[in-house]
């Protein structure tokens, strides 16, 4: 789908003739693809490590701040795969590990899992009940943990 | 708004008598709340600048890419702002300059701006008139250059 979008677009290039700079057609640099994935794992952090105590009865349950976080983490939960580039396998200052690019059916497996997890609190949040919905949010942060302890240096 | 629902939560932890430990409820460190909210400015550069060039005829325009970005950046553009903390002032590794805190109200305006400008960007997106979009764009993104350019220390 990446793939078929970037090639339709040279197409176009090709078939319009456009002129461009290399600066805009430039891939990001492997850098910046680090700073935007890990950018994307701060704010989900943010939105999820502020529900969970909610889930667990540690502090007062606040539907509002739920959905409004379960929404923050629906959209921000798109954002950081396409970071996930071979092209990132050599960058320092990141915990992901090479497994990452080595066995990538597993780390797309853990993904859709953890997107499942989501999908699952979100309906929950929608529905209103708050037993499932802190279920759904202990199960969402199980899959986010999942694929951490195996794509994910120890901290 | 933000205190009212501190203290509100503070008045039900009271009435209810519930159990809570000193972890869930102490205030995010400021150096979180830099993280956490140049987290969100990167993501916003991620969305906006790749699609400035298609704004600007650099690169063909992908009405796709950007109804999926103006989405993403409505999402993105109300999380960083709570980050704003004075308690932060002191914090190194932030262009973010003390006259957010000395200034509020100019702050509060440049955002107010900003968000008005992102505004006219989806409705325009909405519309599918490409040229508004494309005013749209670059207007929003001035909206963020006022800002940066009176709150964040030259990089």
């Amino acid at each position: 789908m990446k793939f078929n979008r970037r090639f339709a677009s040279a197409v176009s290039l090709l078939v319009l003739g456009t002129a461009c700079s290399a600066g805009a057609w430039a891939q990001a640099k492997p850098e910046t693809l680090v700073a935007q994935r890990q950018s994307a794992m701060t704010l989900q952090g943010k939105y999820l490590y502020s529900i969970i105590p909610m889930a667990t009865g540690k502090i007062p349950y606040d539907a509002a701040i739920v959905a409004r976080n379960v929404g923050y983490l629906t959209v921000l939960t798109q954002m950081p795969w396409d970071g996930f580039d071979a092209r990132t396998a050599d960058v320092k200052n990141t915990r992901a590990l090479p497994e990452i690019y080595k066995d990538p059916a597993t780390f797309k497996a853990k993904r859709d899992t953890m997107l499942a997890e989501l999908g699952k609190l979100a309906s929950a949040v929608k529905s209103g009940n708050e037993a499932a919905i802190k279920t759904a949010i202990v199960d969402t942060n199980k899959a986010c943990n999942s694929c951490h302890d195996t794509f994910r240096a120890k901290g």
